[in-house]
C-alpha cells in the first residue's frame, strides 16, 4: 500500500471541505491572517486519523467532516500562538502569521481559529448527546494542550527533566490530540466501546511516537527541508527526548560542553553542531528513534482488536509512516 | 432601590461559584496566571445581566451558573489578550497578566480561560437542544468579538472613521456580549420567545451605551481611579465616539492641533490634556454622553414588554447605572 497516496487522497478531500468552511469574511485582514496557516497545506494528519478511524468502524466519513475541520483549526490555532511564543519566523516554508500580520492580529487570528473550530463542531449531525460527549472531549483536549505547552516552556528554563516528565509533557502537548482524533472519529462513525477504546489507545501511542520523531526531525533536518529555523531548539534549551537523554547520560567533556552551549541563546552555528554531535555520541539520537519506534509498534498491536479493513491497514501503515517521514 | 447593592449581592454569589470552578491545577504557574484576572474582582456585569434576565422570566438562577462563569471567563480571556495587544500595564489596579507572568504564559492563560468557558457551558443542565442552541450563540458572539477587536485596532491606524463604522465596531467588540448574556439568561430561565427577544434587544442597546460611556470614562478619569494607564487612548489614536465626533467636527486651530497630537505616540502629558480640551470645546464629550444616555433609554423602553418584577426593575436601574458609574 502507498501510505502517502492514501493520506494524500484524504487530505485533498479534507482541503476541499476546509476551504469551503474557512471563507474570507470581514475584516479582511483578520480573515486573511486566520486563513494563512490552515490553507498553507500541511499533512492533515489529525483529520486523516479521524477519517480513518471512522472508516475502520464502517462509519460514513460525512459524519466526521465537522470534527476534522475542528481538529485542524485547533491544531493551527495552537501553532499560530506557539510560533509567537517561540518567535519562529517560518512555518511550512512561509512566514509565520505574526511575522506577516503582526503580533496583535496573530493573537486574534488564533482566537478566531479556536472559535471557528467550535463553530464547525456544531455542524455535527450526530444525535445531541453524542455531539455533547464528543465536544466535551475536545474541550478536555485543548485544556491538556495548554498545560502541555506551558510545561514545554517551563522545561526550557530547567536544568534537568526526567524522561517521565518529558513523556507526560508530550502526552499533553501532542498525544492527547491524536488520541482524541482517533477516538472521536470512531465514536462519530458509530463504533462500539471496544473499538473506540482501541482507537483511543492507538492514537495515544502513535501520538507519543509522532512527537518524539518530530523532535528528532527538528534537530536533524536542515532549515529548508522543514521550513523552520534551525538550532532554535538547542539555543532555547528545548527538552526533547534526545536532549533529556543526553543531559542525563553525557559524561566528562561532553557534559561540560553540553551544559555550556545547550540553552545558550547566543550559541554559534558551530556550537549548535557540536551539541548535535554530543547527542549522537551519547547515543541519545538512537535512543529517541528507538523509543519512537517502540510507541508506534505498541500502537499497531492495539489495533489488532479491530476487524480487518482497508482503513485498519492504513492506520497500521500510518504508525510506521510517522517514524519514517522526513518532514 | 440600591442598584449597587443588588449587583453586589449577585456578584458575591457569582464569585463564590467562580472560585469553586476555577481551581488551581498543574502546572501551577499557568493556573495562577489564568486565575490572576478573573479572581481580581470586577463588576461581574455580564454574569449579573444573565442572572437578572433569568430571574425576570421567573427562572431559577441555578440554571444559569455555568453560563455566568462562561461569560466572565470569555470576557477575561479577551482582556488578557487585549492587554497584551495594547501593552497595558495595569488592570483592576493590578499588573496585567503579561506584565506579571510574561507574554508566552499570558497567551496560554488566555487560551485556557477560553477553554474553561466552554467546559463550564457543559455543566448546563438544560435539555440538550437548548444547551446546543445557547452554546452556539456563545460561539457566534466570540467570533464577533474577535472581529470587533480587529476593527478597533485597524481604526487606530485610520485618519477618519464614521460614526456608523464606530457603532458597528463597538457592537461587535462589546454590545453583542451583553446582548447574548441577556438573551441566553432568558432562554436558560425558560423565557418565551417574546421575552428573550426583548432581553436580546435590551442587552444590545445597553451594551452600546456601556461602551460609549466606558470610552468616556477612560478619557475623563485619572489613572488611580480606573487602574489603567492614562493618555494611552489619545496617543494610540483610539477611535472612541468622542474622538470620532471631534475629528469630524473640530475646526481651524483645534483641528490642526488634533491632527498633530491625536495618534502621536510621543505626545506629552500637556499635549494629551490639550486634546482633551479640544474634545470638550467641540462638544464631543457632551455628544458621547448624550448618545450613551440615548442607547440606555432605548434599552429601558424595550424592557416594558416584560411582566413587572424585582429583576425587571433592577435591569431598568442597571441601564441607568452604566451611564452614571465612575469606574
Amino acid at each position: 500500500m502507498d501510505i502517502k497516496n492514501e493520506l494524500q487522497k484524504r487530505a485533498e478531500f479534507f482541503n476541499h471541505e476546509l476551504e469551503k468552511f474557512l471563507k474570507e469574511e470581514q475584516p479582511e485582514t483578520l480573515y486573511k491572517a486566520a486563513r494563512h496557516l490552515p490553507l498553507a497545506g500541511g499533512k492533515r494528519l489529525r483529520p486523516c486519523i479521524a477519517m480513518l478511524s471512522c472508516e475502520s468502524v464502517k462509519g460514513d466519513i460525512i459524519n466526521v467532516i465537522p470534527l476534522t475541520i475542528a481538529l485542524e483549526l485547533i491544531h493551527n490555532f495552537t501553532l499560530v500562538h506557539d510560533d509567537m511564543m517561540d518567535s519562529s519566523k517560518l512555518r511550512r516554508n512561509k512566514p509565520t502569521v505574526h511575522m506577516k500580520y503582526g503580533e496583535p492580529t496573530a493573537i486574534i487570528a488564533g482566537d478566531l481559529l479556536f472559535t471557528k473550530a467550535f463553530e464547525s463542531m456544531h455542524h455535527t449531525t450526530s444525535e445531541c448527546s453524542i455531539f455533547k460527549n464528543v465536544e466535551f472531549g475536545l474541550i478536555d483536549c485543548i485544556k491538556e494542550i495548554c498545560e502541555g505547552q506551558q510545561l514545554d516552556m517551563e522545561f526550557e528554563q530547567r536544568k534537568n527533566v526526567t524522561e517521565n516528565e518529558y513523556l507526560e509533557m508530550i502526552r499533553k502537548k501532542t498525544a492527547v490530540f491524536f488520541q482524541y482524533a482517533a477516538e472521536a472519529g470512531g465514536i462519530l462513525g458509530g463504533g462500539t466501546r471496544e473499538q473506540t477504546n482501541a482507537l483511543n489507545q492507538y492514537g495515544l501511542s502513535m501520538g507519543l511516537g509522532f512527537q518524539i520523531w518530530d523532535d528528532y526531525l527538528d534537530l536533524s533536518s536542515d532549515e529548508k527541508k522543514l521550513g523552520k529555523d534551525i538550532g532554535n531548539d538547542i539555543r532555547n534549551g528545548k527538552k526533547t527526548l534526545i536532549a533529556v537523554h543526553c543531559l542525563n547520560n553525557a559524561k566528562g567533556e561532553d557534559k561540560k560542553n553540553l551544559d555550556k552551549i545547550f540553552g545558550n541563546q547566543n550559541a554559534t552555528n558551530d556550537e549548535v553542531k557540536q551539541v548535535f554531535n554530543i547527542f549522537k555520541k551519547t547515543g541519545s539520537v538512537e535512543y529517541a528513534k528507538n523509543t519512537a519506534i517502540k510507541h508506534c509498534e505498541k500502537a499497531k498491536n492495539i489495533l489488532t482488536v479491530l476487524e480487518d479493513s482497508e482503513a485498519k491497514n492504513i492506520l497500521m501503515c500510518l504508525a510506521d509512516y510517522v517514524i519514517k517521514r522526513e518532514n
